[in-house]
């Protein structure tokens, strides 16, 4: 299959520049003015080419909880998380179908799934994910998230002397399960990886993540984890290790330039430096930062420390959409208010690439995807420039990520292949998707927290805040 | 005319009932269930029903300059925003009918427009935006963009002598302009307001604010000015006034329950116990605050002092869209990552109530607007719940303010009228106003910045960063 787009506007050193673009097979073949057209011909008069972006961390199966849980901190917020009803492996199929498509028509051409697994199905889970994933055609990595730790675990002690429940599952268990995922579904030349992802060092001991590593080496898998989301994670590791969550990782060896890590909110200046020397990425997710009220991320640090950053929606139940060019721009101008100096900040330019060639890079993929160069794979995105949330014309990047494009994807291609043609998902119905999502929730279903009230003395304790509990539910 | 809405979701105390809304002329004329249908009846099925929302704080020919501006601080953005070529008002027109569309679009049914006035034509500009709000339909707030000092007056001077122009227009004839302004086009029962808003403290001398008092009190107007957006703005007060710019206006008597101060980023406690005694209200534009680099407002604090907070999307220069359910999510939880306490935070209900019944009595409308409450003028707007970015079910307002939604809302009422209907603007050919707006610009223009060169250095200086300049332009 091979296509030119013709008469495109891309993006050149200061400015913009027309030429043609010519698809072969699964990759860019040449980009330059009035080339001779081979294949199918596409009109790019008055639209926008860029490299596709790189949803860099979501967890799809939360889908069923967006818009559910009030806005509490990280902590309080997993508890509830937890204490829903467990889904079935037809609804990580949908929700994952659901993120792929608002991943793909916000500009998203690869998606970085932290997949929770149902317990007792985790395969299934997986399964029901890759599927999803191949039907839509996005570039999947799929991250079964791992812990060995039960959730009470992952809030710091404070001095008291607190009991926790076995982990349904050993560590040996789960790195086995890892392991048969990685025989059944890897299949990184059809675009779909499996990543070794345990969740973080909140609930998972240094044996678990030894062998993530071992795993990671052996298959050669991209490594995957939270970091440092809350202060309270931040004061955990310190009564974990005794040192930074970041210095302990690094002893473990689970740092590098295979490893991206989700949030890192709460490094200080030598972390920030062990993730440079490490080529370790930080995965941005600013929605879900506020939304948690985790905190500000250092970006404007990692990016003069060298470190890569890319960008992730992250799940539904903590942002909640799943829209990339939301968190692109919120990941962008946020950091503005952190520094004075306006010549440290994200341009609209910087934030396209952090999104594309600086998601590619987190992924170990960063020769292969990720930018407008001849030889690279053919994720791509097409902007429709007459879209009137980008109406009138200034400058096209600007726009785009600076204001609120609506419906302005008007194409998709992934390793070549159409997914999103003239403003519409070519391999999912919509109407289907939106009817069975409709068919299998309700509005205002009664939540339960028992989790939540359980944990919410200790942690206002532990947190320094008034006894005075919330007392939701 | 009159209609029913029929078998529509309302927000009930802390979850939601199934009613029927009967709409009598201009108002609302009952909720309850079971009702007897009159009019045209209305299929509320699947939807939830709202009050209107306002956006509070905007200047809508700034459309023009969307996406363009670099990131860098106000005072260097108005610097460039002054350089581009005056508009006409067939443009202002345009961007007019444009901020009010895409307003309309994101659940506004009111919009408060600080219109930047075109030098010579000041009349004309105002009629032109009152010609577009009348024919889309939106509730206006003309509030004609005045200032009596020149730009450069506007920074610190840091103890320098630095001279500056005389302003272009006399501070008496600026006055004469507003009340003209007023004979001619202040019709409140028709949906057309004219404000007195001076720009703020940092362009505007003692006699054209108590010009403006004096208009407002014969007038009964509306107030309305930027306050406190930058630090810079904070120096210049205690230079100009030797005490904060809350306590001079309080001084001069601009504030008061028909005063709305656009950003109050820069108040501390004693001036925000100011901005409660007087009831002013707090317009909070979280997108422009962080694209420029001004700060996080303290609008915990306010709400916590009895401040009554109201959303705006500030000018497309400075966002760099009017989409104002995304200025509602990011200036909910944008402020939970400012106190560690989540009792605090403002939840999805919260914001709800602050864009439309704190956008109304922002206005002194409070009484007439802004609730589903018998009585009530009938400014609504219905959100379609089977639109893909609000599915699964869960709990409708939450997805609608912490969710992403994309084309959600499918009607609008104003005033009784309707403006948007199965998801389309009643009174606007939305292909024309793109072709035309497509039409009067062009991508990429070669920008001008000679007002940045002249006033960088002596930024960098005032403000205390590294005497390098950007050197952009």
């Amino acid at each position: 299959m091979s296509f030119t787009i013709q008469n495109i506007l891309i993006p050149s050193d200061r400015a913009y520049e027309m030429v043609d673009v010519q698809i072969v097979d699964d990759h860019i073949a040449a980009v330059a003015p009035n080339l001779d057209p081979i294949g199918t011909l596409i009109d790019g008069r008055n639209k926008l080419l860029l490299p596709g972006f790189v949803n860099a961390h979501t967890h799809s199966s939360e889908m069923w909880q967006r818009g559910m849980i009030p806005p509490v901190p990280l902590e309080l917020w997993i508890a509830e998380l937890y204490d829903f009803t467990p889904l079935d492996p037809e609804k990580a199929y949908l929700s994952a179908i659901g993120t792929a498509v608002e991943t793909l028509l916000s500009g998203g051409t690869s998606v970085v799934d932290h997949l929770v697994l149902i317990p007792g199905q985790e395969l299934e889970t997986i399964e029901a994910a890759v599927r999803a994933y191949r039907q839509v055609g996005i570039r999947a990595f799929v991250a079964p998230l791992i812990q060995d730790q039960a959730l009470s675990t992952g809030l710091p002690s404070g001095g008291a002397n607190r009991e926790h429940d076995e982990y349904v599952r050993s560590t040996a268990a789960t790195l086995a399960l890892v392991q048969e995922a990685v025989t059944h579904y890897h299949r990184p030349d059809e675009g779909v990886n499996i990543l070794v992802a345990p969740t973080g060092i909140q609930l998972c001991s240094d044996a678990l993540f030894e062998g993530c590593v071992e795993l990671s080496d052996r298959y050669h898998l991209c490594r995957h984890a939270h970091l440092l989301e809350t202060k309270a994670q931040q004061i955990l590791a310190q009564e974990k290790y005794g040192c930074s969550a970041v210095e302990h990782l690094k002893q473990i060896g689970f740092l590098g330039d295979r490893t991206s890590l989700a949030h890192c909110v709460w490094l200080d200046d030598a972390d920030i430096e062990i993730m440079a020397a490490t080529k370790s990425t930080v995965v941005h997710n600013p929605l879900s930062n506020l939304r948690l009220g985790s905190g500000i991320a250092p970006v404007l640090k990692y990016r003069q420390a060298g470190v890569n950053v890319s960008f992730g929606c992250d799940g539904s139940a903590s942002n909640d959409s799943q829209d990339l060019l939301e968190a692109i721009k919120i990941g962008s101008i946020l950091h503005n208010t952190t520094d004075p100096d306006y010549q440290n900040w994200i341009t609209p330019r910087h934030a396209i690439e952090m999104a594309s060639l600086g998601g590619a890079t987190g992924l170990n993929l960063g020769d292969q995807l990720g930018s407008l160069t001849v030889g690279k794979k053919a994720d791509l995105i097409m902007v429709d420039l007459m879209n009137l949330s980008l109406l009138p014309r200034t400058d096209p990047i600007g726009l785009l990520i600076l204001g609120r494009p609506v419906n302005a994807i008007s194409h998709v291609w992934v390793n070549g292949r159409a997914v999103v043609s003239d403003n519409e998902v070519c391999n999912v119905n919509v109407d289907e998707l939106r009817q069975s999502l409709f068919d299998q929730s309700q509005w205002n279903p009664k939540r339960q927290a028992p989790s939540v009230a359980q944990m919410e003395l200790h942690y206002r304790s532990v947190m320094g805040l008034s006894a005075k509990p919330l007392g939701y539910s």
